[in-house]
Formats: C-alpha cells, sequence, structure tokens
C-alpha cells in the first residue's frame, strides 16, 4: 500500500444475485483509531474488489463484509503520487501540498476509440502540455461522431435494452486503463458522466437507472487519486434530465465517494447554480474573461473556462479558432487567476478530430499553451484577480498609486459605481488587461489586444521588483527594468498579446 | 440660390444694443405658398446674416424683420449638393435620395489647430476613406491636448469671464472654413456641442449661458447641409449638466434648427436614452458588435459606433489597438448593418495625435476601411440584420432552410428562449458571425475570428446568387459559386477575417 496510490482488495465470491451493479461490499480501513468506510463492487465471474485510496502513512486495519468477507492489515509507505487534486481557495492544489495548475484539453469520446487511436492518443499526450482531459464514460453521438464504440458501460436485457445492473467489465476496465495511463503521464481525468450527445439510449435513462450506474462508477473510480466528476458536459441540453436529478447526483456521489473528489457541472448556455456547497469550482462555456475576477470574487472558487472554443476549422464556430486566439484566451484566464481548457476541431479526412477521438495534435496552439504553463509554473505562487488602481491614469497628480481620500467624491468615480453590470460589463469588454497576483511577490498583466508602446504598473512601494516583457506570440521573455517600485512607467513594443511582469526581488 | 446649398443674405445694421448672440434677425422663405421661418444672428460690425438652405428648386420670395429689414425674391435652381443626410429607417440617405454609408473619423480640436496643421489635415482627408469627422466647438484639454486653440467661441468680459452674449466672429468664421473645405470633400460633420474635457470654463457654464451658445451656433450653422449636432462627446461625464439640461438642449436645438439635421448624444459609459423622439441615430462608445441586431430592431434607428477604440499605441486603452482590429471591428459593425467611425492615436514626438489633432495619418487602418467602404457601396442597398436559420445547424434532417414547424417544441429552442439578456449576450459573443442583408438582393456573412474551412449559407430558393469570398486582410475578392440558390455550402480558406458575400444575379 503506498500512499496516494490506489489500493485494491480482490476477493472471490459467488455472484450477486440481484443487481451486480450494486452488490453489497462494505469496507473499513483504520489508522490511529480513525475510520474510513468505502464500498466495494462486483467486478465479474465472482470476483469482488475493494478499492481504497491511503491519504496518510501507517499501518492500515480493514474489515470487509456484505458478498465477501476477509478482514487484515497492510503498512502504508511513502508513495510517488501527490493525492487529489483539491480546491484552495480559488485555485488548485494536490492533496500533499504540491502545485497543480489545470492545463487541459478535451477528448470526449477518447475510451470509445479503437485501441490503435487510443495508443496514438496517449502518444500525443507525452508530447503535448497538458495536465487534465475531460472526456465522458459514454460514448458520442454527433457530427464526425458516427462510429460505433468497441464496448459500452452495460450489458442489454432480453429486450434490447441496457441493463445497467450488469455492468460491462471490460468497459470499465478499459476505462479504468486509460484513466491510469493519463495518470502516469501527470494528467488528471475530469470524467463526465452524463451527456446529450447520444443515440444508444444512455442520456435517457431513467432516475433509477442513473442512480445505479452512478453508483457503481463512483464505487470502482472513487480510489483513483487522478478523477475528477464532472457531473456533465452541457447539463442544461440533457433534456431527460432536472434541476432535482442533478441535485440528488450531487448527493449520490457525496454519499459513493469518501474522499471528496473535485465535482463540478458543465453547461451550454445556463450556467448551473455554482454557489451550491458540493460544486468545487466552476466548469464554463463561454469567453467572457473580463467577468473572471468577478466570479472568482463572488464564488470563492477556482473557475476554469472549460470551453472557450476550439483551435481548428470546422463550420461550427465553436470549433474554428485560431491557434493565436486559443492561446490568447488562455492567457486573458490565467492572467486573471482563472484557468482554460484547450480542444481542437481540424477538418480530416479520416473523421479523427482531436476534441472528440483524440490521435494527432494539429494545432499549432499546444506549443502556446505550454510556453504559458511554463511562464506559470514560474510564479512564486497562484495568481488572484488583481486590481490595479487604475485611478491614477484619470487623476495625474496621484501618479503614486494611492487611492486619494475622497475617492468617491469624484464624479467620474461616482459615476462608474453606478452603472448597472451590463455597463459595467460593456466597460470592461473594451477596456480590460487581465491583471493577477500573488500577495506581494508577483504581479502580472496581460495586454491582450491593447498594443501600448508605453505603459505603467502600479507596484507596492514596500518591494522591489524586475519587471520582464513577454511576448506570447514569439514566446520571448525579456527583462524591461530591475529595482521597479511604487509606480513605473516603460515602454513597450507596440504590439498586440503582450504581457509583462513584476516578480519581487525584495 | 442653389438647391442644397447654403444661401446667405449679408444686411448692415447698427450693432445689437444688448446681446450679440441672440440679436432678433426673423427670416420667412416662402416657395409655392409654404413658408420657412429661419433665424438670422449678427455677425460683428454692424453686419447681420440670415443664411437658408433650399430643398427645392424654384422662385423663393423672402422677407427679413427685426433688428434689419428686407426683402426680395430669389431663384433657386439645382447645384450639385445632395442635401442633408437623414436618417431612414436603420440606416442614412441624403435629402435627395443618394446613397450615404457613414464612414466617420475623429479629429476632436481639429478647428483649435494652427492653421499649418489644420491645412495639413484637410490634405489628408482627401486621400483617406472618411465621410465624416467628428470634431468639436470647443477646444480640448487632456492628455496630449495641452495645446492653446488660436481663438475662442466667445469673447471675454472684464472679469475675464467668458461672455457668451459676444461671440467671437473670427472664431465662427474659422468654424465654419473647416465644415465648408470638409463639405467640399464630400465629409460631414458630426458637430460635437459639449464636453468635459475643459480647462477654460466651457465645460461649466450656466444654463443660461448654454442656452445662448446653442442658438446662436444653430442660428449660424443650420443652413450648412453636412452638419449633423453631437449634444456630447461623452455627455454622462459632463457633470456640470443634468438630464434634465440634454433633453432642454434637444428642444433649444429643435426650435432653432428649421431643417432637423441628426442629432445623436454620445456617452461615455452610460448610454443616452436613444428612444426620445428627437434622437436620429445612435451615436455608441462599446464594442459590442453583436448586440448590433437587438438595437437596431429595439431602437428602430440607424447605429453609429461613434467610438470602438483607436488605431494607436498609447497607454490608454481605448487607443491601442492595431489597425487589423480596427478593421476587423468595422467589419463587424457594417456587416451587422452598423456603423463606425475611426480614431488614431500614435505616440508621436510632436504631440500631433489625429484624434485630437488631426495631421497626418500614420496607421493602416484607413486601407482597411477604404475595402470596406468600396464593398459596401457595390451593394445594391442598405444593409440590414440577418438572421440566418442556424437551426438547420443543429437540425442536420432539414437541410433545405426551412424552419421546422415545431421548432419551438424541439427543446434546445426552448432553453434558447428561456435565456436572459445577460446568458443570450454571452452566447453571441462566442458564437456570433456579422450577418446582414439587404432585401433578398444581398447577403453577407463575416465570420471574424472565426477561421472555418467550410460553411454554408441558408439563401432563398427563389433566387440565384453569385457568392464571394473576401479577404478582409489581404484585401482581395473572388468567386466561391455562381448560382447559388437555397441551402449552399462552400469551402473556405481556414483563415481569419474573411467574410462571403451573396449576390442576386437571378
Amino acid at each position: 500500500m503506498k500512499q496516494y496510490e490506489v489500493f485494491e482488495l480482490v476477493l472471490n465470491g459467488q455472484p450477486p444475485e440481484g443487481s451486480e451493479a450494486l452488490a453489497e461490499v462494505n469496507a473499513v480501513f483504520s489508522l490511529d483509531g480513525q475510520e474510513k468506510e468505502v464500498k466495494g463492487f462486483y467486478d465479474g465471474n465472482g470476483v469482488y474488489k475493494v478499492r481504497f485510496l491511503p491519504e496518510k502513512c501507517g499501518v492500515y486495519s480493514w474489515k470487509v463484509s456484505g458478498a465477501v468477507v476477509d478482514e487484515g492489515t497492510e503498512e502504508c509507505v511513502p508513495g510517488d503520487g501527490h493525492g487529489l487534486v483539491r480546491a484552495e481557495k480559488t485555485h488548485f492544489v494536490y492533496e500533499d501540498g504540491s502545485r497543480y495548475i489545470p492545463f487541459g484539453t478535451t477528448i470526449y469520446a477518447l475510451v470509445h476509440q479503437e485501441d490503435a487511436l487510443v495508443r496514438e492518443t496517449m502518444e500525443s499526450l507525452k508530447k503535448a502540455p497538458f495536465n487534465k482531459v475531460r472526456h465522458c464514460v459514454f460514448p458520442k453521438s454527433y457530427e464526425f461522431n458516427q462510429n460505433e464504440p468497441p464496448c459500452f458501460a452495460f450489458e442489454k436485457d432480453g429486450d434490447g435494452k441496457w441493463d445497467v445492473n450488469r455492468p460491462n467489465y471490460k468497459f470499465w476496465e478499459r476505462l479504468e486503463k486509460a484513466i491510469l495511463e493519463l495518470a502516469d503521464m501527470g494528467i488528471e481525468t475530469d470524467l463526465i458522466l452524463f451527456h446529450p450527445y447520444d443515440r444508444w439510449g444512455f442520456a435517457t435513462m431513467t432516475a433509477e437507472e442513473n442512480e445505479i450506474y452512478l453508483r457503481y462508477a463512483i464505487r470502482r473510480l472513487a480510489a483513483f487519486p487522478s478523477v475528477w466528476w464532472s457531473m456533465a458536459n452541457e447539463y442544461d441540453i440533457c433534456f431527460a434530465k432536472t434541476v432535482e436529478d442533478w441535485a440528488r447526483f450531487e448527493e449520490i456521489i457525496k454519499e459513493e465517494d469518501p474522499y471528496g473528489h473535485l465535482l463540478s457541472n458543465h453547461y451550454c448556455m445556463k450556467p448551473y447554480d455554482n454557489s451550491r456547497e458540493n460544486i468545487t469550482h466552476l466548469s464554463m462555456q463561454n469567453i467572457l474573461f473580463y467577468k473572471a475576477p468577478q466570479w472568482i470574487r463572488e464564488y470563492k472558487k477556482p473557475l476554469i473556462y472549460d470551453e472557450c472554443c476550439y483551435e481548428g476549422d470546422i463550420h461550427l464556430s465553436w470549433g474554428n479558432i485560431s491557434a493565436e486566439e486559443m492561446v490568447h484566451r488562455f492567457w486573458c484566464a490565467y492572467c486573471d487567476g482563472a484557468f482554460a481548457t484547450h480542444g481542437e476541431t481540424f477538418l480530416s479526412d479520416d473523421d479523427v478530430l482531436w476534441w472528440a477521438k483524440g490521435g494527432k495534435l494539429k494545432g499549432k496552439s499546444p506549443e502556446g499553451i505550454a510556453f504559458l504553463r511554463e511562464v506559470m509554473e514560474s510564479l512564486p505562487g497562484a495568481l488572484e484577480p488583481w486590481d490595479e488602481p487604475v485611478w491614477t491614469l484619470y487623476e495625474p497628480d496621484l501618479q503614486d498609486g494611492d487611492a486619494p481620500a475622497d475617492l468617491m467624491e469624484n464624479p467620474f468615480f461616482k459615476l462608474h459605481a453606478s452603472l448597472t453590470e451590463a455597463e459595467r460589463d460593456a466597460l470592461n469588454l473594451k477596456d480590460s488587461a487581465y491583471c493577477g497576483h500573488y500577495e506581494e511577490k508577483a504581479f502580472i498583466k496581460y495586454y491582450g489586444i491593447q498594443q501600448p508602446g508605453r505603459s505603467c504598473m502600479f507596484l507596492p512601494k514596500n518591494h522591489t521588483y524586475r519587471i520582464e516583457l513577454i511576448d506570447t506570440r514569439e514566446r520571448k521573455k525579456s527583462v524591461l527594468m530591475n529595482g521597479a517600485s511604487g509606480t513605473v512607467w516603460f515602454d513597450m513594443p507596440g504590439k498586440e498579446k503582450m504581457a509583462v511582469f513584476a516578480i519581487a526581488t525584495s
């Protein structure tokens, strides 16, 4: 047993008489007087399994009851893993405290492709900058997704209907193999539990069937540290499910998941209620990057733009942006203290589009995202939104970065404070740079489509900073000034897609 | 007297005893039993003038009363002018029915520069694609605007305060000379009557002073066919004026302007109430191009994005976009059936920035705007927003462009219909192409940052069309297909900033 790695007990017994999916296997793992209850599951052929994710080292005693019975002890020693990724304030961190900044990509039907293609996808991921993949339990039926998957999550009953009580063990093993292979590359699985793009009947299962499926899936997968639960891709167009269904799914997941994996619910047009207690982070589909500071502060949770369009050239507007635009959107998100997820949809004679099936990456955005990842990981800590004190721009006598005491007496600021949200949004869309900071140790400003030839930063006066210029297109850094403190002005190249960052040197 | 040209009577008399600005000069021009009352004005040195804009041909009889008295007849014959630009539905047209599509630029303090610079500006405009200039009556005090103007609109009183009752005739002559010189080049003057960027006291005149100034200005200028009244640049930060003041200004303008020139009120953060009857068109400051169809339909008036940032490289975010971005914004606006206004703010050693002072154009966006103008003027009529029937994209069985009868039974469309305005905006920002049409004769679609390798148009089945591809960056057109009808698919180059348009050939 190794800390942060799946520990699996394999026990033989009689096959379940009722539902194979809900076979009753209860286990308790105890360490230092603390008990953790986990559920086991049936894996076919008279085999029951109990999986446990040890998060502490020491000698555990364990006891299994129900359809199979056994007990024992096992010493847990340190391993190489970092444990679950958790939400900490408005960013993410591994259970062991190691840094994790998500740089995701999307391969919805990853495990529903033939082995050779899955193989190719894994090889592509080895060379790519991604450390999270959004993929689905259920296969996908949609444009560019007409192929049949090699296998399905359940067996069929005599009427040809899916029988959720009889899992297809081959499928689950295949899914787990992919999750583990991704994990070996340091890639988290943002596992999509439901989605609407279906021609087989998975999207229209009854509430009872959904519950059986969910309980089984979570009992099998909750011990995998790299798994996140994404309740849906586009929950709001899962028309067979109601708001109450989603709330119920949250509760089922909570009951079955002893570790508290990350949990989100992704939408198409109507955001899910991300203020809900079980929701650990925002999984958004929009390109309103200027709203990130507002949402991060409002929800106090990490924010991932999980769908901000895909690099590609298909006819659908969500799948035909350029590499430069994709990378630009990433910079907008990360510099605001949020995160984004990549996808790729290039027309292809063989109908293999990365976003759905994987294969080879054809686009250029991964190079830009790799550079962004390098820059972000070089920062001393996790970014939060930064409201640079811009009033100094409008109050030329106040060049020292201090807020004037009578700021709100200034009619300009009074007017600004009186704007409706729509008016403020319109202003922010037009004016926004994307600014983040880590305490007083790092400040970053991404200018996006602005191309100033001269700019400024309003830095704390009690530190000095090295200011670096980043050309996000050329992927080059250069030092603009050393020893910067307080309000500093500097020349810039008058080009788009530039960032500056200030790193405290004292 | 020529149709659509200023006719001026010059009459000598005793200088006014009271206000020179409000000197009482009433004139009536009669033709075919129809009378038009116009006010004259005092022009200094015992000279009174009455200006009249004849809009019909024929023999007018006229009669002047008040401070000076005279009468006579004058035959009006056809001239070269086209008359006032008027709002017709959601676009503009000259009084004589000729086409006018505004392609404006911004030179706020045009007439407040030394003669040599004004000269240079006029030379630049000769070579530029612009047919409207936004400029101010009052000089501008702001960053890059620190110079004193050659003259002001009024004389000062003994206390050094502006005396609005004593116009500075030299100033008004200078302003009129500029307006006429612009008009000779086919350029309309969008004359800004008030603005907040002031260090001389014009922004803080009393309501009474404002009224005297306005009445004088309009009596002098209303007969110039090329003048539009822009009540303010950024009315909402004219903090010395209230909403009631602006409503009062509308009434004063209405009283003094016998012709009904175009009238708008431009804002900084809070749009003016553009539903007001006197307001002829929307003068907006934002980059929400995807909102154009909604606003055009809501207000049923033309919409000009009079400030959608400027090409340049200054530190302020509204003044540092690239030429490509500026041209892109123009395409967005025009293809939606709206209009936009250019400006340029490049840092310069001599502090001459086009947006404020004129001079030479340094940017590259005028070339792109010239090309857009050529394309727009080649269309058979004025564009209106076009809602392409996109449901076919989501209903693959309905490839013929017909709306399914049970469209609103489709849960996808039900969901779409239930979105809040903010949710719909978020979707439109992400998904929007910019689409316009002129009847069934022309359809245009601008893909903006989308770069599809394949796309489609849903055209009427009762006509055939020639479809042209436009590369807005390369400024090149090519024919994609002839004889297109109904739903047509075509390959595209998979590049950004492309447009297609379909012109009916039968």
